[in-house]
């Protein structure tokens, strides 16, 4: 089907924002500009008075999380896992896994996410059956980890979710492997893991450096630092996307950049749970892809992109005591391009000809975007993700004026309160 | 008049959300609780699926530069300051700074704002009819600086506005004298506003200790860190709302004690000008008053209290390492009933019998707000401010499900991008 968004400002490769058409041939975008006399779309959006940014791209989440958003807060990191999250997600069953990752599809959806890379489990099935409905884009796994036997039944899960959805939902489903940490997943599980990717052809997805003392028990416990000791299993190999990567030295910089992985830095995540600042400029400037996540609503506690954004530009700036650290424009990258290639897709996270057409419009209509000297500044340091109004993800629209198409939000939020109430 | 707002959760000083009923009696509250059978309110909303907090204050900020937002970002302090805001500002007529400050009031509303403290010029009483207008509570200085014979022009300035509208609309107008800086404020000049702020009774607004520079500076100039340089121009014996207050060490800080200087912590502006990271946990643990502020729109680059609330819950957590630096209760007092003291106003910042009648209900049919484990993390850590619906100050509705009542928003902006055009 063709489709015209016609006279809106659209966010450009460049980090222009001229005033413009974008023509749509399926689920891709056909061309950007002046619409030719024979262009006869099905479909027309007006977005005059809306931005035109790329969907945002979550890099590391946990959706089904979201069901114990507010659940504990403020507490130490060991004692919020033990204590609270670790017994609720004991008590998580199939309908609470789908009922959570729901709930952060319809977030996701309200401010402008349009794909996202997912680690969770037991039930990542019901997850990927919530990306199809939804018509989001989700790159999904396993998060593996823990002793024998456990461990190796949570590989066989991830290999089973890899041959039933890897490529589904019109290849809006994508499976790489997860590895939960070097603290939770043995060595040799690590190996195991790395063969079977390697077998299927799949990417990593993994938790790194997170805390100061993951990489001082690491250094104690294998004699190596994280990266190198991840390094050695073979991990490595197959395509990366390694979350959050606060605690960094240059031997583990060099590994990032010698095996090409891709960095999920979790700014909101790292700030409340007080992990450490990831040396993200440094990273950029190194040429390493850095995408953001928001990590699980259990640890953020929301699900909201331009959030991310805006934390990135300015959590930088005073950490380095440079206001030129990241500029807007590297900010809303690292949101949608730059996540885009880190957790693995192709042809998406830029409004240009041929790629996806993942598309958030923003409202400029509200007193964040007024006066409108720069609309990257309005963005990045001004806006609310409430003014995403309308949403496309490869080409069909999953939410036009504030309303959801592919979900019904009030079903939602009564049955994630329900689930929510029993545990 | 008698108002109810009935069946609405509300956040209550000691930090609990019971379902209960606020009566208002005139511009105050009159009791919270049941509704006695001999309360007839001429009028009742609805608080049902909404949460009550005390209207946010915002403890520092410059409303008529809201015009300037966007207008230049990612630049260095003193390139950004010399080079655009400076003599953009030189171009800023009367009525620039009339529709600079209606957008800021428009945004402070939408946003849940019922109170600021405000420091700008030369057009300050335009700001107190925009007060008076939009029906919020304003605290109002002329930013007071420059050799003779301007800083003694602005020093007048300050106490005509102070003899005309101390007390203004309906007591919702207060005066201070606003001292800019030392660096840009001579002693000899302090001392002649700490002498006119004594005959007046009025207190004194003043930046201080905001960058690494001005401290070594002030150090280099005057033999004296500027807490102490300060203190000995009398400025501090007036009752004080220092902004910023980063670079502190215990000298400073027992200054502070000693003349029971109230901060205004602006963590979003010091992230994106890279000023540095205030001692605020310490200034907390030290009983010393610390309240939040936006700064201006040109440095933050929005007026948004909800999102320094969480910028102040996240950023010390990081800084310190400490995931219990200020937790979610602690943050949202900073916003209300801190802010509300830093400034100088009575009665004011809590929900309870006796206390101003500033109220912001929050829709929670949302999800940022689903499920509801815990309220109080979920507005401080999750919420938006998109999602504040209705907002009394003084018992005044200013505006009620999304609508303004006092204030034209549309011809707002549209007067504020005609002035921002012509800069």
């Amino acid at each position: 089907m063709r489709m015209l968004i016609k006279n809106v400002y659209a966010l450009l490769p460049d980090g222009t924002t001229p005033l413009t058409n974008i023509m749509l041939e399926g689920a891709k975008i056909s061309a950007i500009g002046e619409v030719p006399e024979d262009f006869h779309p099905a479909r027309v959006l007006d977005g005059t008075g809306h931005l035109a940014i790329p969907g945002l791209v979550n890099a590391h989440t946990h959706a089904s999380m979201t069901l114990l958003r507010s659940y504990a807060d403020d507490m130490t990191l060991m004692d919020w896992l033990r204590n609270k999250i670790l017994p609720a997600e004991a008590e998580m069953n199939r309908s609470d896994h789908y009922w959570g990752a729901m709930l952060a599809a319809a977030e996701m959806i309200r401010t402008g996410t349009t794909a996202f890379a997912d680690m969770y489990g037991p039930f990542m099935d019901v997850v990927a059956e919530v990306v199809i409905e939804a018509g989001l884009r989700g790159v999904l796994c396993r998060g593996i980890s823990g002793a024998a036997p456990y461990g190796e039944v949570k590989l066989a899960d991830n290999t089973a979710l890899y041959q039933a959805y890897h490529g589904a939902g019109e290849g809006r489903v994508f499976v790489m492997y997860g590895v939960h940490a070097l603290y939770s997943c043995p060595p040799n599980l690590m190996k195991k893991v790395a063969a079977a990717a390697q077998k299927a052809g799949a990417e990593i997805h993994i938790h790194m450096s997170e805390t100061r003392s993951e990489v001082e028990n690491c250094l104690r416990k294998y004699g190596k630092r994280p990266f190198a000791h991840v390094e050695s299993t073979g991990i490595f190999d197959c395509g990366t996307l390694a979350a959050h990567c606060v605690w960094l030295d240059d031997e583990d910089i060099s590994i990032i950049k010698k095996h090409g992985i891709r960095v999920a830095h979790n700014p909101g995540s790292n700030m409340k749970l007080a992990s450490g600042v990831a040396p993200v400029p440094r990273l950029l400037q190194e040429g390493v892809c850095v995408g953001l996540g928001t990590d699980g609503a259990a640890s953020n506690n929301n699900l909201d992109m331009l959030e991310e954004v805006r934390l990135a530009a300015l959590l930088h700036k005073v950490d380095r005591l440079d206001p030129l650290a990241i500029p807007a424009l590297e900010a809303i990258r690292m949101g949608t391009e730059y996540g885009a290639q880190a957790v693995g897709l192709k042809d998406t996270g830029r409004l240009a000809a041929g790629q996806q057409a993942d598309i958030a419009l923003i409202s400029l209509q509200n007193t964040a975007f007024c006066p409108k000297h720069n609309l990257v500044s309005l963005l990045v340091y001004s806006a609310r993700s409430g003014a995403v109004d309308t949403l496309l993800a490869a080409g069909k629209v999953l939410m036009e004026k504030g309303e959801l198409k592919t979900l019904d939000e009030e079903r939602i939020m009564f049955e994630a309160q329900r689930c929510a109430d029993r545990l």
